[in-house]
């Protein structure tokens, strides 16, 4: 199984595509693209703080929507918009002040739909602080 | 049933804690607290644009995270330290590039646990544009 | 906006494609049928109960998933074959040994993609026992 | 990290506090217990049964549920009684008429919650058919 964007041509299109995502400061960026899978990282940045120190939940829920993105676009290319059909989350631990790791990984890449899940890290940890699963609608006319 | 905090002094508390929601242009408002019930806005911004001038997939998912803190806070108050424990979000429509309102409303308010739905809709539309449910561990020590 | 199945319409073809469903004894059935909604009533019945006298998990959420499956079919017909492509539960109380009713309401309607929400509730009682929310995959080919 | 009870010890248990499961015939079995994991297996039945030779989504949901509610016994032991707060369900690729297998894995086991999630298989084949994540309320007192 190839993949059909490497991790820079993955980023260059979601920075075409997604611009807003970087107002206020660059933080998100594509660390690898393999075989159904994808990791994003969210560097740390004042914006993303909540108190006590921590990440804010929008922060990790926007981290992990787009790693599947990345994992999907990774597999198919950039032509297919692939729209978030539904989103799950559970928060597990509050992730320090640093950078967060997306540990994207499809489940199924069907014709209409794509299925996977997230494991999100502080950068550097072991303890996932958050896992999603995201299914998304891939259009019919590509 | 009384609510434990009114609107402005549900906002003015979110404005204390949440400080950085307001990065780069305050959006989020409180509209309504009511018996197991609030209503928040979140208005047109650059920052919350994706392509195709819809809104972003993540300030949905604030605006709705944010709802439902604010329909338990409303009942509890601020003394609390609700944490989010699961978030899961179904995307029906894409919003337009107008102000969301997230009506959230508790379908449970436990000593332990609170659980509740939102409903998001563009302003001054009747159609939903997503749909989301949330867990919320409530401290014992309060 | 008009049904395209009544109750007992629905109940019969129900019966013809689910049979296994009332394997000792038949506790499923529809109780009413309107425009992107569906009632559907699961009666008390040993094979149900769970220790304390309550009703199990998967009663319940076999019920819901039956009671969006009905509200789909109520709008399309027994033509076509949807598909539930996720579900979630958010249990909230437990409820007695008695039926249960699955209040089913259509949030999106589409042509790919089906959405929907169910209420749980103890026959005759108020308060919800659980809540979930279900996408479906409609076939194209209908 | 030690295991609270072995899997023949879970499986007796389950058979006590859940007789009803085994209506109709025995099908659920605990076939592995490890830290923080459980794997269970659901044999083929008729009652299981769908149109086209599936196996039901509630078959797959008890199994689910089961697991995790396993994998949490085998580390807290049989004294706590853990109740299913949420879960969640994505339905990959339909099971053929065999054995299906639940693998849970926790993803957190605090005081209070424990969350983990399942991957569930048809006997003998490597593709997942539904995964599926599960929040746990843990009684205080114990």
């Amino acid at each position: 199984m190839t993949i059909a964007m490497t991790a820079s041509e993955l980023e260059a299109y979601l920075d075409q595509v997604f611009p807003q995502l970087h107002i206020g400061g660059r933080t998100y960026f594509v660390e690898e693209v393999g075989p159904m899978t994808a990791r994003m990282r969210c560097d740390y940045h004042e914006k993303h703080l909540r108190p006590g120190g921590t990440i804010s939940g929008p922060t990790m829920m926007a981290l992990a929507d787009l790693a599947l993105y990345a994992a999907i676009l990774g597999q198919i290319g950039p032509v297919a918009l692939a729209v978030t059909t539904s989103l799950n989350f559970n928060f597990l631990r509050k992730p320090g002040p640093t950078a967060l790791i997306g540990q994207a990984k499809l489940l199924k890449l069907g014709k209409r739909l794509a299925v996977g899940e997230v494991a999100l890290f502080s950068q550097g940890e072991s303890e996932m602080v958050a896992h999603a699963t995201g299914t998304y609608s891939i259009p019919s006319e590509r």
